[in-house]
């Protein structure tokens, strides 16, 4: 962790939405000191009040224009498709000098709309996105080091300059590592790296089914083999994907393309027995994960099975 | 674990072939007590050097047959492809009252394999798999736990129901749980709970390199978002799975198949734009998880990103 410091990079941090990312972001920003204070917007009462009982911030409000004209950064953490209107709310409020950023995971549409609709202020806002998160929702999910050493993008193809350095500060701040690009290629990217693989894990998640819609318990008891892992991925939260695939559709459907290529021909090889077309695809991914350690991104720590040797459990049951 | 018992299962058990699985066979055998003494057989000098140095074994050699008529108990654990002839060449110099398992993920071919070429002696032999594992290879990688709590399935369509008492006895001694199935449900089960997924990790591992080859450095770099999840399963090994697949071709294209059309729905939500359908979809998933986790085959905690809060690990470096 880094060291707390004389001058944070915020006096008073706002999250307005204090879901899995919210929450995390009010515990680093305190646990990292990147804030002097924060403030929690949460309209719903049940989540709300969890904030109060958990203690994650200094002063909690179901409006976030309650608390807006206090901060000097405001974090929207809302579901993807109610970020636009939370932003420009906020910024209709926020000080002169305050600079906002949000963490939805498409950011074309995000962009868009601010800057669309935000007039001057909007140059204030800088899209981000910090790719890290668990399959876990609400405050209790949170955890301060969730950031830490993890990629936070930023698009800020039309943010004044000194609103991104100050948005760079805080998530330097609570560890994580700052990346800048465009908001489309922000979305492509993330197309492959985490839309066409949730999509395909919840197609595949879905065959647990029968067509009548009861799970194939045979398939749940014998799921260590494989199927185990992508279901973990496919119970990320459902409102949030529903908004991430209608708000990134065409790059979304580039990426499956991609995919249904590159599965057609490893069926093609299943088919014709060609066990050498198949040793030969095999062999080259394990470079791909390889090359994923190597950039820090994964510990080489085999998968051990977690019931027996997983990581130590810090939330809530399921 | 289960306490030392006074007569175990295996009064000396020959491991054929000393990989993740064999090594850990080796390994819960001592540690369960469930064989006496442990005799090892690795063709691969290499491999074999390591067991020696491991200390796994009490005694090792090059060739099974040196060592098959001392073992009660003789567990064929080489690759898929070299089985049956494994299990043939131990079959002919084992003891009349031994009994004889194997490991292998396709059941079929093997089950076929060992009854039309090991005469009378083929009723000795238990088809079995343990539905167990982590994308390492090699006698280093296995750990006596691997199994516990873990499904193996035994798939004694012809053999002895003594010999199935005796294998099933072993498997529970090291703390795993037997079911029994035919060669073809097993084989059915599987295509759809391990090999289709395997097959879907790797396709969508091999998007993460270009038409030419190299990979998109851009994609390691930002894969913490859903993507390195499935390059973990996509770097198990490929001439295991390249077997797994020739041995299991129509089960496995038929798995396929109902993959796709789940990933076609999927993808004509997101055509469609149609949030519901997707919303409907990703609720239903979750389901799937709470089973698999009520079902004792994984934990509700969450995935922190293991770099954090991963396993503590215990194997040699990739």
């Amino acid at each position: 962790m880094s060291s707390r410091r004389a001058s944070p990079p915020s006096r008073a941090l706002l999250v307005v939405g204090c879901g899995l990312i919210g929450s995390s972001l009010a515990r680093a920003a305190r646990a990292f000191g990147a804030a002097e204070r924060v403030l929690v917007a949460e309209t719903d009462p049940r989540a709300r009040a969890r904030v109060v009982e958990l203690g994650l911030a200094d002063e909690v409000a179901a409006d976030a224009r309650d608390l807006a004209s206090r901060a000097d950064l405001v974090a929207v953490c809302t579901p993807p498709h109610v970020v636009v209107e939370a932003a420009l709310d906020a910024l209709s409020v926020m000080r002169e000098n305050a600079v906002m950023f949000d963490v939805a995971g498409v950011k074309g549409p995000v962009a868009a709309g601010v800057a669309e609709r935000g007039g001057d202020r909007a140059r204030a806002f800088v899209p981000a996105h910090p790719i890290a998160g668990t399959e876990r929702s609400g405050p209790d999910a949170g955890f301060a080091d969730l950031f830490e050493n993890r990629w936070c993008i930023v698009t800020p193809d039309a943010s004044d300059p000194r609103a991104v350095a100050r948005v760079t500060a805080f998530w330097e701040a609570c560890g994580a590592r700052v990346a800048s690009m465009t908001a489309e290629a922000h979305d492509a990217l993330l197309a492959a790296t985490s839309h066409a693989p949730h999509l395909v894990a919840y197609a595949l998640t879905a065959t647990a089914r029968h067509d009548g819609g009861e799970v194939d318990h045979d398939v749940v008891r014998y799921s260590a083999g494989g199927f185990r892992d992508f279901t973990r991925i496919a119970s990320s939260d459902p409102v949030m994907w529903r908004d991430i695939f209608l708000g990134n559709r065409d790059a979304v459907l580039s990426a499956l393309d991609r995919f249904e290529r590159r599965l057609a021909a490893l069926r093609s090889a299943v088919e014709a027995g060609d066990g050498r077309a198949l040793e030969d695809v095999f062999a080259r991914t394990r470079d791909v994960r390889a090359a994923i350690v190597a950039e820090g991104q994964e510990t080489p720590a085999p998968d051990f099975g977690r019931p027996h040797h997983g990581a130590e459990p810090a939330g809530e049951e399921d």
